[in-house]
């Protein structure tokens, strides 16, 4: 059976996939939620949360609106249309995972007062796989659909259709980008800028402990949890996705990089196959963790993560080989090994795995055991050895991610590329579910803690905690590598859709692209870092405001307003990304328009170098410094009271915002700054300063309401 | 008269520059050195700076043979001796500076005590030109012998000798580049591990004030201030200012940039011509200074510098309007204004001293403020405030940079942006000597303080330490900016050399080169922050020995072992340097080697964009926490002995080898990459991965005898 045929349903699996998520929901809902000390503590993180979200989302939906009606203006009403619907996609990934993880905290925590460790965990990962088989459904859902109205099997050849699908897909990609902005920065400064205030004034001037019910940010620190742990890394990790398999499709559809007509279908197939058997690997995962020993939380996750890869990997051999490849490079005459793709996939799959391995290591033990030391001669030495881990860190992720560009070039060229980023991304559903499993068993410690529920189920939420903790931080370095690999594919498609013979280095206007994007990203982690501060300074007024006005909060006998802290917390964090976000998206429209498209590319692979490397530097000396505090917490160097403890502490709250803000909001910035390029190509051609430059000018395109017309009668 | 005719002789100014330095040292060598406890004193940090050069030269010189004997091998004798002769200029202009400042220190002391202000800023002032004047008469001579050599007037045309004039010239710059490595990175390394070291055991464990003489370890950081500030900025601006003359020669000469013989000639004239002019402004500036009020330092140390720029912009300007030129490119057909070349020089020394105003902006009293109210809220916010003023700084340099390259070259093409490079560099002389003024002001106040001098005298010093210490921070932030743009500079000789038709950042290959090499930056930043540290703790403890094995010393009735304490900074700081050095020299042959002469255009550009970034944010980020901890000092955010204070002290303890050692290496890193590429390029040629590319293989050249011959018959 021709496997290719398949392509155009593939899009009726995502639909299975969120009723899988669905049922898995509706499981987990009917848990028990606790005394009522337990629910009225989850009720208000929820409103807390929810408060969040509809804020976002109500600002959200207004830069949809401006931004589409830009984009139809400037690039056509597919690509606006397109960029609507990747939006929705990007918000429903994001919410969902939020909605679930701000119920499922309470139900983790009352089951680990009873019964227990295997039930807790079982609880918070499946509340996890709610937010991470949304993002994988929601993925191959919107690129199956895209698949399906942009191209349908018989068409893939002409050109014409190329160039409008492109056109669709890089607003699809640019909408998921801008949420995935808003979820990623936004959430980052509102996670840390609670985290900080509360710290703050609680610890150091009420000297109250953390998570302590008085402290009227208490609620906004756990409902920002999830809200960057969830809501931000899933928009990421979705947009991600998305945009790799997007890339994929568009440099295997372009004339003169794959021969032959068969060969061109089954590459544009390839990736949506991809990322659906990634879904049902990840399913298969999330079934497969009530069938492992709960005793080290932390090896069930790893092994759920394991297995499903290799079950991905298998799935993706026999994908590969069914569909029959015989790739040759057009323009090099090159050919390639007939598993080429597959070999493209596994360099992808395997590289995602050593990143995560990587980051173990220079985050993990060892590291911590490292600055824990340092800590004893003082915050500065703790410090520099934190900044030092990190830095050195980086080098080895960027390794990590040229051995796999490299590998897979050699299997497969320039598609083989877009094909590893799709392999290390098709597992997104697992890899999603344990890392919001993260802030889940974090906010049911903070319930444990809040409702005085003993001892016992303190202990089952502590090793959830660091379980959780150890794979975030994994993941997030994960989710880096996933960017720079997506971003370089989307770089291929860039540079084949411009029709560009080359983006020349010796060109000096090429130059100074590249330097001023590598500066980007220098100065979207400054503004970060300082939009963070400044909402913690807010947020601290507020609580000091509410101490000092009303004593009563004080002594318990009058509830603290968090919700004030909530509103405080979430409009700064919006305030604050008005710059980032427009910086991103203004700077490659700037230099597209104002040195021509080459220095545009330039300045794509100068954001793209610096992003990773600031990006998994900032994360990972973050996560270095918060598990050399944990240790000397346990009794390293003197543990809780000792000097040491205090210059712990000094690194782990620099480490806040470098982990949950500044590193990830590189990741948004570098894919963001690709695909508004690739959206915003048939404008630049157009301008004087690019004319000659790039492809013919194009006969007019199918309408939005023709694709989707076609589609429905390609389908009956 | 044709003033080309001169250029053979251009030279003989070099001499007589070193003949007016003589001079100069010569009077300031006649002051009083003071009394017999402060020539005591003196002859302590002469002692321990000595101990320390003479130790690096050792290995210097051990690292030039061997070097020196696998670059015969590899790249010819040819290379190799211009390899040593740049290595001895470096070694000359990193020393002769060393030398004077720990003598002139004394001097300056005795001076601020009797007669007072005036006196001390000119001693000082002078004791700086010294090493100001050796680096810009080093830079005329050196390279003026090598075009006597390598080129001499009439053969500028012939290809082939082009082809021996690039290996010569790139040896030269080279070997200068190692002895800036050593003299960088093993003096920063040195310097703050002394200081650390002695902060660390004196001020927390001992109780005793900083430049105490009972500290074992104060010496060595009076030596070390000495070392890092003269030999090893000194040693980087010479190496900077040739190679941005070599490659503005090179690019000048290679046909296909500039049209006809007389345009070629008076090309590669101009740099030769150009640095020729900024000595002699550097030697009005000089003598300037004592014509200026001495109340204000700062503003006095400013004036000459400006007075000297805007007196080699008249000279230049008159020197490019007699050379009367007549540009296109050859390539593109472009045709030049006649007075491009003079835009292209005016870009340069513009964009350095708005890299000045920028870093002073940044890390000046407003940034400063910033930071110590930060510091109220404890150490992490000041650490925060710190890195996100380092972070933002790095985008303006980098801004500042880009716009002098754009104007250099829509003034004069590639040739415009290496004269940009020679006319930032230009008036080194002056540049130099306000940087050397730095340290000597610091050793001052350090003599003055071990000397109980009083508290006029003190008012005296620290006037001037902080007055050196404001243009010590804008300096290195232009060594970074002037690294930068030769670092460019040389990419577009590399370019030229190669025979290279692109780099093509479409090339995955070349993508990985890119990645690559910007890994570089953040790996060396890693090494060389953690040196410090291990190093400081090598001080540390043999501080503590001393303490412990004699308690005489404490009391004060038992000199401290200062010469250990030299020897064990010294030994680290030279151990510690092998593995960035060997990284930073190894990463372009493997690549060039492995990956082919593209990818290794990739990874010099990649290092190229975050070496600039990296340094910028970590010299400057250094300055501002400085300046913050001064002002705190000063009273600001509760002054001395506040909460605020304490975490003020963490971040200038983070800050000094940020500031010191991390970031000033990347200057060298990057020209050394360059440069390290730029010398194997006829081996790189050679080897199988890189066959077909590249110029066609050369007929045998002249040797270095019958070089000198030559020369030497046309002069006579």
């Amino acid at each position: 059976m021709d496997l290719t045929l398949l392509t155009d349903w593939l899009w009726i699996l995502g639909l299975l996939g969120l009723g899988v998520t669905w049922m898995i929901w509706e499981r987990v809902r009917k848990l028990p939620p606790g005394n009522e000390v337990m629910r009225g503590l989850a009720a208000q993180v929820q409103s807390g949360a929810m408060a969040f979200a509809r804020r976002v989302a109500v600002v959200m939906g207004a830069f949809v609106v401006l931004a589409g009606a830009l984009l139809f203006l400037v690039a056509g009403y597919r690509t606006a249309g397109a960029f609507a619907g990747g939006a929705v996609c990007a918000m429903a990934a994001a919410f969902s995972g939020l909605f679930a993880a701000v119920r499922v905290n309470v139900r983790t925590a009352e089951a680990a007062r009873y019964p227990g460790l295997p039930a807790a965990l079982r609880t918070g990962f499946e509340g996890g796989a709610v937010a991470g088989l949304a993002v994988a459904s929601l993925a191959v859902l919107g690129t199956g659909l895209l698949y399906l109205m942009g191209i349908g099997r018989p068409d893939v050849y002409e050109e014409i259709r190329f160039r409008e699908f492109a056109e669709i897909v890089s607003g699809f990609a640019m909408g998921a980008s801008s949420i995935a902005l808003f979820a990623r920065v936004g959430g980052g400064i509102f996670t840390k800028a609670a985290d900080m205030g509360a710290d703050l004034v609680g610890k150091l001037e009420a000297g109250i402990p953390e998570d302590d019910p008085r402290n009227p940010a208490t609620i906004a620190d756990l409902a920002g949890d999830c809200a960057g742990g969830t809501a931000g890394m899933g928009a990421d990790l979705f947009e991600s996705c998305a945009a790799a398999v997007i890339a994929a499709i568009a440099v295997g559809m372009t004339e003169g990089t794959l021969t032959g007509y068969e060969n061109r279908i089954a590459a544009v197939a390839l990736p949506l196959f991809a990322i659906a058997a990634g879904l049902i690997a990840s399913i298969a995962g999330v079934f497969l963790l009530r069938h492992l020993k709960p005793e080290r939380p932390a090896a069930a996750l790893r092994t759920v993560q394991l297995a499903s890869a290799a079950l991905f990997l298998v799935m993706a051999f026999g994908i590969v080989f069914a569909l029959g490849f015989d790739l040759a490079d057009e323009s090099t005459g090159r050919v390639y090994h007939y598993l080429g793709p597959f070999l493209a996939i596994l360099a992808g799959t395997v590289a995602g795995t050593l990143v995560g391995a990587v980051t173990a290591f220079f985050t993990g033990p060892r590291a911590a055991r490292g600055i824990a030391e340092a800590s004893s001669q003082g915050a500065a030495a703790n410090v520099l050895a934190g900044i030092s881990a990190g830095l050195q860190s980086s080098v080895p992720v960027l390794l990590i991610v040229c051995a796999a560009v490299g590998a897979a070039y050699a299997s497969a060229g320039l598609y083989g590329i877009a094909m590893a980023a799709v392999g290390m991304l098709a597992t997104v559903g697992i890899t999603m579910t344990v890392h919001a499993f993260g802030p889940i068993a974090d906010n049911a410690g903070g319930i444990v803690q809040l409702g005085h529920l003993g001892p016992d189920a303190r202990r089952v939420t502590e090793g959830l905690h660091t379980a959780g903790k150890e794979s975030g931080a994994v993941i997030t370095s994960f989710s880096i590598a996933a960017a720079a690999l997506t971003s370089i594919a989307l770089y291929a498609a860039y540079a084949s859709w411009v029709g560009l013979a080359g983006i020349n280095l010796i060109d000096p206007v090429v130059v100074i692209g590249f330097l001023l994007g590598g500066a980007v990203p220098f100065a979207v982690a400054a503004l970060t870092i300082t939009s963070v501060s400044k909402a913690a300074r807010a947020v601290i007024a507020e609580v000091r405001r509410q101490f000092s006005g009303n004593p009563g909060i004080m002594e318990g006998t009058v509830p603290p307003d968090s919700a004030a802290c909530v509103d405080v917390a979430t409009r700064h964090a919006l305030r604050e990304m008005i710059i980032p976000g427009v910086l991103t998206v203004v700077a490659p429209v700037l230099v597209g328009a104002g040195l021509g498209v080459e220095a545009l590319g330039g300045m794509l692979a100068g954001a793209t170098v610096t992003g990773v490397l600031l990006a998994t530097f900032m994360a990972n000396a973050g996560s270095a410094w918060d598990l050399a505090r944990q240790h000397v917490d346990m009794g390293a160097a003197g543990g809780r009271g000792s000097p040491a403890h205090q210059a712990a502490l000094v690194g782990d709250t620099i480490g806040d915002p470098f982990k949950d803000t500044a590193g990830p909001s590189m990741n948004i910035l570098i894919k963001l700054m690709s695909l508004v390029s690739l959206a915003l190509v048939p404008w630049l051609l157009s301008l004087p300063i690019n004319q000659g430059k790039g492809a013919p000018p194009q006969e007019p395109a199918l309408s939005m309401l023709e694709a989707i017309a076609r589609a429905v009668t390609h389908l009956v």
